[in-house]
């Protein structure tokens, strides 16, 4: 019936192209300012189920929020260079002084499970372009205001940012 | 006690460097002719659960084997140009003819779970560069000698290539 070759049809239409240009991928800031996002291969768009990839540009002086999830995630770095900001300390009240590492080209790094972290783009005469993957999407994070906000008082920011439009926001059971 | 704390110096070894240069990685062609494998980020030398990331340059002529998984897999091509052979017919009783498909710089694609697919560099005068991103690491692939070979007749290859050395292979029941 109709409704049935709508929906071969639409899986043919998701399906395809197979390989796709990054650069000609839908690019946003999703608000945040200095920020260039796009979802390389994603869960919203691309029906990716325990990975999903995003290609993102900082401009000198922009940063992620101060966050954390209990997802992997792993970055790397593919121009530009930056600081990543860690706080390695769940088992306190609030994360605390951050440790400082340097990032660089070719560079990587992976975030350990449920530690606070954020990542600046530091240098102030070139943007920072990183390839990032986090596993289990849509992504699930906890944004706090500062490193000394309580873990209890941090924010779940869900649906992300890129997958406001497309995502609501489910029943708290379900997270 | 010494253990607790033979414990706590192994984390922090393991820990240690957070951020990692690439080109100072462990870098082999774990016995296959034209390819240089990294290990960005893994199961075996970096505890990741989730996710496992490749930095992979293959010579002109090498190519990845024909062979199918279970888990996600990701590619973003980073350099180079050449070929995906993608067969889309897991009901069918072998892989059959595969699709063709031109994959080149900033190109991604992802393979769906279980299609048998292999990757070459046909372009004979530049090495092809990707990152390679998979779910639920290690992988365990069954690998064709050819496009005809039944899907039952396919070789489990487990541990794979640069998983061999530091893991042994587990009790059927396991995968
Ligand atoms: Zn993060
Ligand atoms: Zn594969």
């Amino acid at each position: 019936d109709i409704w049935r070759l709508m929906g071969m049809w639409s899986i043919w239409m998701f399906r395809l192209p197979l390989v796709r240009n990054i650069s000609e991928l839908p690019q946003d800031s999703y608000g945040r300012r200095g920020l260039s996002h796009i979802t390389v291969a994603g869960s919203v768009f691309h029906g990716m189920k325990e990975v999903e990839v995003w290609h993102q540009t900082f401009a000198p002086e922009s940063h992620t929020p101060i966050h954390r999830h209990s997802c992997e995630e792993v970055f790397v770095v593919l121009k530009g260079s930056g600081t990543l900001y860690l706080a390695s300390s769940s088992h306190e009240k609030y994360p605390g002084k951050p440790h400082e590492y340097h990032i660089f080209p070719n560079s990587t790094f992976h975030i350990p499970v449920n530690d606070v972290h954020q990542v600046w783009n530091t240098n102030e005469h070139e943007d920072l372009q990183m390839i990032v993957i986090i596993s289990r999407p849509p992504v699930k994070a906890f944004i706090y205001d500062d490193w000394s906000m309580p873990h209890t008082a941090s924010k779940l920011k869900f649906p992300y940012y890129w997958d406001e439009e497309c995502l609501q926001a489910p029943p708290k059971d379900e997270l």
